[in-house]
């Protein structure tokens, strides 16, 4: 295991909504992804998921209210929240969550990511 | 749940090397500390610990080599590792780990905190 840097590991891809690896502690995943535009509404029907934004800002639409979300601040989106993720601008987020959540959950989309990359 | 802001929470306490809960994905609690001085050479057999600094810089002594973080920089230590934290300045962690960690592993001394408080 080495350090990571997080700045530097932004840089490596650019696609918006593609979470990629950087660490796992036992059964969860450390994740980073860019946002832009929106995501779809999902839930996860068992995970929880940590959301904190690096650079920018991300929003977060729940059925009955809507979370902003600027450097340095995060929410978790409990299993079984509908959930739906969106970014005017481009927004940089660190993730964390067990291993088994797919990025669009209870949904297949076109945003659908099953065969995650590690960076 | 809420958001969180890190900074807003970094200024609720000012004793170091006193974790301080967070939040809670599946099992594993969001935490954050202050740094400053040494904690103790300690492992933890089972649980792997993500520290990502938030400010200032954090030293992770291991046997055979030593991680320096700085703001934006993270290190996953893994299960079954001797490590020991260290700071010459004060520095703020954010910790993603199993919800059983004791901060001083299989070690007791008078820096090991029991009762976590959430914040």
């Amino acid at each position: 295991m080495k350090k990571v840097n997080l700045k530097e590991k932004f840089q490596l891809f650019n696609a918006y909504w593609t979470p990629k690896i950087l660490g796992e502690i036992n059964n969860c995943y450390v994740k980073i992804f860019k946002a832009k535009g929106e995501l779809v509404w999902h839930k996860h029907d068992r995970e929880d998921e940590f959301f904190l934004v690096v650079k920018g800002q991300l929003n977060i639409k729940l059925r009955d209210r809507e979370i902003n979300l600027k450097e340095g601040e995060f929410f978790i989106v409990p299993h079984g929240v509908e959930h739906l993720p969106y970014a005017a601008e481009e927004a940089h987020v660190l993730l964390f969550e067990p291993k088994e959540v797919i990025n669009t959950g209870d949904v297949v989309s076109d945003q659908t990511v099953t065969d995650l990359e590690w960076l």
